[in-house]
């Protein structure tokens, strides 16, 4: 996954979230040559994160999210360390809340 | 993220999701020397994916799921491309099983 670790690649990512773009689209908001683009690109492309249009001139490049999902799948077995502390808390507040039966007054 | 490529970096993470343990723990399924066990464990130190305790002689290992939970994070954004068409079939299969309501009859 060092594709991900390029903050101007997972700009470039959140970019093509929103449809398909030409690599000249994809550089313009950012303060870097079209060559230094097209390598960010090609690492992406090698990654399987994106594919680009047969168009020999315009190349669209297009987001594809199955190495993302398969990530997405992965992190199933570890979302009960971060989302169990929550889950727990809502309980504790869910007590807190509950109108007291018997025991103890105060 | 490259410290998530490897599967037996993968297998050591989830071996730890159940529980701290030492190196030889984590060697035991593996077969592959001490050595090379001792490499991984760096490389996920490095990527803060573990940490390791202090007793010199035992230093037993620990998932830590910070930098787990960030990709997470990360992924909230892109999740609607592999969820929306389940969604869509949810809505879809809902309409299928809907009484019908008046309008042409078969």
């Amino acid at each position: 996954m060092s594709a991900l670790a390029d903050p101007t690649r997972r700009a470039i990512l959140a970019r093509l979230s929103q449809g398909a773009a030409t690599v000249n689209e994809l550089a313009e908001p950012f303060d870097i040559s079209l060559p230094s683009i097209s390598r960010h690109l090609k690492v992406l492309e090698g990654a399987g994160l994106i594919s680009r249009g047969r168009n020999a001139q315009w190349r669209p490049c297009k987001l594809e999210t199955a190495p993302l999902e398969r990530v997405d799948d992965w992190l199933q077995a570890y979302r009960k360390f971060w989302t169990g502390s929550f889950d727990r808390m809502d309980a504790y507040l869910a007590e807190l809340t509950k109108a007291p039966e018997g025991g103890s007054k105060q």
